[in-house]
């Protein structure tokens, strides 16, 4: 049977930042968590909806043309498909995201930041 | 544009338990929060993974012929499809859901917890 998830616990299983890692699945959806810090890469998904939840830290959400979100613990922001963004935190954030399984980190950028997600 | 959501302030909002409301979408998804107390009722999802995190108190997932998982804060379980269950909480337990737009909350059992989410 599938465990429980306990958000800080899996969070302490690893250091790396910008490597997101699979905790779960909700049908065709991965359930990941991240660590973040400094600025990601500017990006769009044009098939999904792209959701944060922040869990510890404060995260802001550069959009083109838009003004930022800042987000901290307990905060939850839905970036609309289509529009370029660039998360980016001043200082060490945790996030969980939850994303279509086949959704890349870095969008239609790719880049060096672009992570195969792992199960922890 | 779409706001940033405050789990908490959004909680604060309501305070009748067991009535799910929606505080965003993530492509055809809600995202919803409810507050739980006593126990529910048992039914299932034949089309869809049931999401649950908990966000304050404790919720206990029963589930047929499997053992309980007893879930606090910071901690999600997702209920598989078709898997009957029956979440309970002692004391009133604040809980974010992830849902098809369609998903009834009382699933196959319908009755008189069914509830048409509310937008806040």
């Amino acid at each position: 049977m599938e465990d429980k998830v306990n958000l800080a616990e899996k969070l302490a299983l690893f250091e790396e930042q910008w490597k997101p890692k699979i905790v779960g699945e909700l049908n065709d959806y991965k359930i990941v968590v991240v660590k973040t810090e400094g600025e990601f890469v500017w990006h769009k998904h044009d098939d999904t909806d792209d959701f944060f939840l922040v869990l510890a830290g404060r995260l802001t959400i550069q959009m083109r043309g838009r003004d930022d979100v800042e987000l901290g613990p307990g905060e939850l922001f839905v970036v609309p498909r289509g529009v370029e963004h660039c998360p980016r935190a001043d200082e060490e954030a945790h996030v969980l995201l939850i994303e279509p399984m086949e959704t890349r980190n870095t969008g239609d950028a790719g880049g060096d930041l672009t992570a195969e997600p792992e199960r922890i």
